[in-house]
């Protein structure tokens, strides 16, 4: 059930009550916004990286984009916004996104709990020593209103590549909304599902506890993983030799190309996890989430430590693949 | 250069001057054509199998087709065809086929002289003991009467991926042609060119010397295969990692599936002999045509000694070469 969901991620959204919503706040005043989290945080045992988006290349934002770690949205900000990440990349804290703070709290496999545990642990920092915009009936005050309330998202990642095939994705996306969920891309809203990956979150952050919230995330997200099993046993059962084709044949490409594509990697990675979380390629889903993200463009030039042209990055990424799946199981 | 030819053949058309052509024969003149031949070649110091058609399965039958040890043609006659197979499968001698004897004498790679002293060697034997239509203005007489004069059809098989990927087979058809000869897929007149696989060999038989037609095709072979080898270079120097990733693809997926149907192995065979032959993947060229036969539907069933179907043939076909391709280089 764990091999289903990939990961874990709770995100709160805070804003510091003295402080103007985005679309108000002067320079200074979001200068104030990183200075004050970064003092505040300053007492925390473990290690953490500080990265301001102005002294960044390109290529070291998209990579941290790659990672989940950064989003989309605060690339856009790129003169003010700022990410603070522990070393174990089981927290980051976002400055001047759509909110002043956009905190998240990771966990590998079917964890919200540990997931929301980091997330809370710096939220408890902050408050004790800063004050957040928050209103006793609205609960906590955000730059968009559909996130005010708990300010809080829980999502997991899913791989359902067997759901996908049997096109009950559909299904999927109507049982998410009844219960007021979502399913997108694993980049974010409009992102195509590459890899058979799906994000599951909550919509609405307000009128429910983040218990709440959390629990019907979770509960959701084992029933889909379920449905999967079901789609997975059966498709064994229907032709297993032909099923068995279908991952070698991606783990055969994967470990012998020349030159890997990113597009084609995903739909091959999406094999590579499901054969390894079936015990029937010699790899392991910890190996195959790892190489998701090493694989992406921004890591690949990052890795590189060149600009590469396409097909030269086809060519380190196959490498890199290979390296990999050869080396370690 | 033998790399690219792959192996050699030569074919004598021969009729016995005292029975009719295959338009007027009776049964029983068919089965003298039969007796009389193995009693002319009985004391041939080597071990020779005998097959009359009427005997076998369809699939053994089959077998004997993919292995070019029996023509198209000798398949139709079905009641009175027979054949005589040396252990080593160097010399074949057909009866009954279109003429009362057709003998054919091979050899592995660029070598039609070994394959003629094959079939000459049946055919000294038996004009010691026996006699043959001739005429001294026309030579040997045969059915149809474009085998007249010599009786003698020499071929080569010849593997021009890169002539083919580079859509230069029409120029090479031609060249053929201007010298009368002709160019033809491995399984003779009208097949398709599986495997980047050609047939060249001598239209006419009539008006030139055996040595004429052999040194003919021969030399045509090798400018062919000079041409062919032009093309490789030109590909390695415009793109070597592209290069190797097609071949490596090919060789990742024969190495990799639980399905193997014929056609894509043919289109991955070509991968596979142009990637041993060029010492890029880690095979024989040897192995390469082993596999070539062996992997053949009708081999296929007689291996797995019972019928299968379709999807069964695939995943036995697939065992087969990952056996070999795993096993030995």
């Amino acid at each position: 059930m764990s091999d289903i969901v990939v990961s874990s991620r709770v995100r709160l959204a805070r804003n510091y009550d003295d402080l103007p919503f985005r679309s108000k706040i002067t320079r200074e005043q979001s200068e104030e916004c990183v200075q004050r989290t970064l003092d505040a945080l300053r007492p925390l045992p473990q290690a953490y990286s500080f990265y301001p988006l102005r002294d960044m290349e390109a290529n070291e934002k998209r990579a941290l984009m790659e990672a989940h770690l950064i989003s989309p949205d605060l690339m856009e900000h790129e003169d003010t916004g700022a990410v603070l990440i522990r070393a174990d990349e089981k927290i980051a804290v976002m400055m001047n996104e759509e909110d002043h703070l956009r905190i998240q709290g990771f966990s590998l496999g079917d964890n919200l709990t540990e997931a929301a545990e980091n997330a809370f642990s710096i939220d408890d920092v902050l408050q004790e020593q800063l004050s957040f915009a928050f209103d006793h009936q609205l609960g906590y005050l955000t730059a968009c209103p559909t996130n005010a309330g708990t300010g809080l998202r829980a999502s997991v990642m899913l791989h359902l590549p067997l759901l996908t095939q049997a096109k009950q994705m559909g299904k999927m996306n109507q049982l998410a909304a009844k219960l007021g969920l979502t399913l997108r891309g694993i980049y974010g809203e409009g992102s195509e599902a590459q890899g058979n990956l799906y994000q599951l979150s909550n919509q609405v952050t307000l009128g429910k506890t983040e218990k709440e919230i959390i629990d019907a995330v979770a509960a959701t997200a084992r029933q889909m993983a379920e449905m999967e099993n079901v789609y997975r046993g059966k498709a064994l059962d229907k032709d297993e030799i032909g099923f068995q084709d279908q991952l070698y044949r991606s783990y055969g490409l994967l470990t012998h190309a020349r030159r890997m594509p990113v597009k084609e990697f995903m739909n091959h990675w999406s094999n590579l996890r499901l054969g390894a979380s079936m015990k029937v390629l010699p790899v392991t889903t910890a190996l195959c989430d790892e190489l998701l993200t090493l694989a992406q463009p921004a890591h690949i030039q990052n890795a590189a430590k060149t600009i590469l042209n396409e097909k030269d990055q086809d060519a380190f990424r196959s490498a890199l693949i290979r390296g990999k799946l050869n080396g370690g199981t």
